[in-house]
This record gives structure tokens, sequence and C-alpha cells, in this order.
């Protein structure tokens, strides 16, 4: 019997992401499951919700500023607050569609790179010069940074993965979705579990 | 030593509110504290923000309405979401301060009582006879339901309980603060033990 994947989709400016995406995959090992990771980009589904980012709202940036080092703290996950909040991210998330694409194994490793890179070492991985750096550090042909931000089917992709998204009914980053139920931020990790654990409750 | 004790800042519209208010009290017990209830008014709080109810939000009121049955039945804790949601609570937490007030013993179990009726039994809270119907039911004296919604005292102890709690950094409901360490929502209860286990960290 082959079981659905955990779907994964995430903006890579999402510091709750970040934290999720570093405790997803032994969650999914744990329950025999594959993760299916989908960049977005949060723009359009703040645009589809009417909100604006964290950071932006008064006494939730100030919350968020203390929340997401404690959340870090608490699951034992190392976090540097980045310098410049939130960035771009469809190139990052342009040359990971394109690693999915022709190397896929290199997918992964490259989106927890993106990730520590932006949230543990403040990189601003917005900036093409970072990406190719990125890049290389992971052994990656540089050129392929630029054949992959550059590529309209790539460019297609991102937006279709928005689509599908905001269809499943995103409203935030993480959204996890698990035999087509719905886990909103990295605060619904312990649900999430339970859910596999138990077949739904 | 005295120890300080938990604030706990709600909405009796909120259900995530309601949620914690179930674990609370036990939390708070297993660590030697009492609990301070505060009831305030969101809509104070989402005009701070920006932000409007959850349920009127596009994707975000769905996800309300799949995410809190669920954590309801993930805590084991009853739950039926109201037909009229969200509703003016205004009476029912002047009742509270009235109570908190004058009789102190009663308080605690007119705010169980409130939220209960509202999330488990489809009671409708905004309505004066029904607030009236519950004052019986717990033994008080009707004719106190009018007299402390009425109370000018009571009236600005509400307003002041809201610009505590935005001084206090409420970005939305439960805002629960301990040792001036801000916790905000049902999900965050499990840091917040940690915090009290560890004394920080």
């Amino acid at each position: 019997m082959t079981v659905s994947p955990i779907t994964f989709y995430f903006d890579f400016s999402s510091p709750y992401a970040y934290l999720a995406s570093t405790q997803i995959e032994a969650i999914a090992a744990r329950y025999g499951r594959d993760v299916e990771w989908v960049p977005v980009l949060l723009g359009p589904v703040f645009a589809a919700t009417g909100a604006r980012p964290l950071i932006e709202q008064p006494l939730k940036g100030d919350y968020l500023l203390i929340d997401v080092p404690r959340t870090a703290r608490y699951l034992g996950v190392p976090y540097r607050h980045p310098d410049v909040f939130p960035v771009a991210t469809y190139q990052a998330a342009r040359v990971l569609i394109g690693l999915q694409r022709e190397q896929p194994d290199q997918a992964v490793p490259w989106l927890h790179r993106c990730f520590a890179a932006y949230f543990t070492h403040n990189r601003n991985i917005a900036e093409l010069p970072v990406l190719q750096a990125l890049a290389a550090e992971q052994g990656l042909p540089v050129e392929a940074v630029e054949r992959y931000t550059g590529d309209a089917t790539i460019k297609a992709q991102l937006k279709a993965n928005v689509d599908r998204a905001l269809q499943a009914g995103m409203c935030g980053a993480p959204y996890i979705v698990v035999d087509e139920q719905p886990f909103w931020g990295a605060d619904r990790l312990p649900q999430l579990e339970h859910w596999l654990a138990t077949g739904g409750f």
C-alpha cells in the first residue's frame, strides 16, 4: 500500500516555516511518509486573506520577535533573526523548483541550506549573488541559479504552486496537508503527529 | 516567597481562549501559581493590530472551523461551534468584573459557565436573558446581572483591562503573561508550561 506524502507548503521568508522544516522529516519518517516540499510565495496568500506580514502589524510584530526565537529554543533549533526581514524569495523558490525537476537529490539539501542561510547566518537570500554562493557551497553549477531563476516554465510552476496552495486553503505558512487534513503553523506539528499516529481524531 | 500569578487576558467570544481556559488552572496548580483572569474585548485589540476576526477572513475563517473542533478533540474538551459567532461579550465580561469585586468566589465558576454555555451549549451569551438564566443556574441573584452590566465603574474597569492588555502587548486571544513573558494562543500552553518548569529558557 502506498501512503500519500505530507505536503509542506512554505515561503522561504517565513520563520515558522523554517522552524517546522527542521522537524517535519523526522515526523514523516516515524510514520513511513515522504515529505512533498511545495515552495510558494506568501504575497498572493496574504492578498487572498487580506493579511499583511506579521512583522508589519502593530503588537503582532513585537510578539513575533519574542515568539520565534523562544520557539526555536524550545525546539532546540538554531535561530538568528535576519537583519533584513522579510525578503523576496521568488528566486530561491525558483532554484528549488529547478532542482526538483533536474536534480531532485539536490532539492532538499538546497531548501535546508536556504533556510539556514537566512535564519541562522543572516545571509540575504533575496540577492542573486548570495544564492550563487550557496549553490557553489553545495557543489552545484553556479550558472544553474540564473538559468533557473530566469526560466519561464519554472516561473509558471511557482505560480501554479501558489494556486494549488490557495486551492488547498493555505492561509499562512507553513501550511501542511496530510490525507487532505490541513495544519497551519509550526505549532500544529504535535497535532499533525497525533493525526498520523491515530489515523485521524 | 510569593510568586506572581499567571495573567490570562481573554474575550468570551474567542474559541481559543475557551480551549485554553480549560487547561490553564491545572498548569498553574502544577507550579504553585494562581490564575488572574482579565476579561477584555477583542474589538479594541483588533483595532490596534489592524486585524479582523479570523472567521471573517477568507481562508482563515474556513481553517478555524476545522482547527478549533480538532484542537478541542486533541485536548479532550467538549466543543460545539456556536450558530452565532462571534458575539458581543461586554455584558458577560462586566458581570465577571462585578463578581470579581463583590463575590470573588463566584467569579471563576461564572467564567467557565459562560464559556461552556457559548462553546458547548450554543447559548448566545450576548443576550441579557441568557446571562440572567446563567446567573440563576449558578445560584446568583438575577438582578445582579443588570446591576453589573449597567455599572459605570465596571464599564470603566473593562476599558482599563483593555488598556492594560494592550500595554502588555496583547495581539490576540488568549494572551497569557507569566513573569512578564507573553504567550499568545492556546497552542503556546506547552511552551508556557516549559517556562514554568524551567524558570525560563
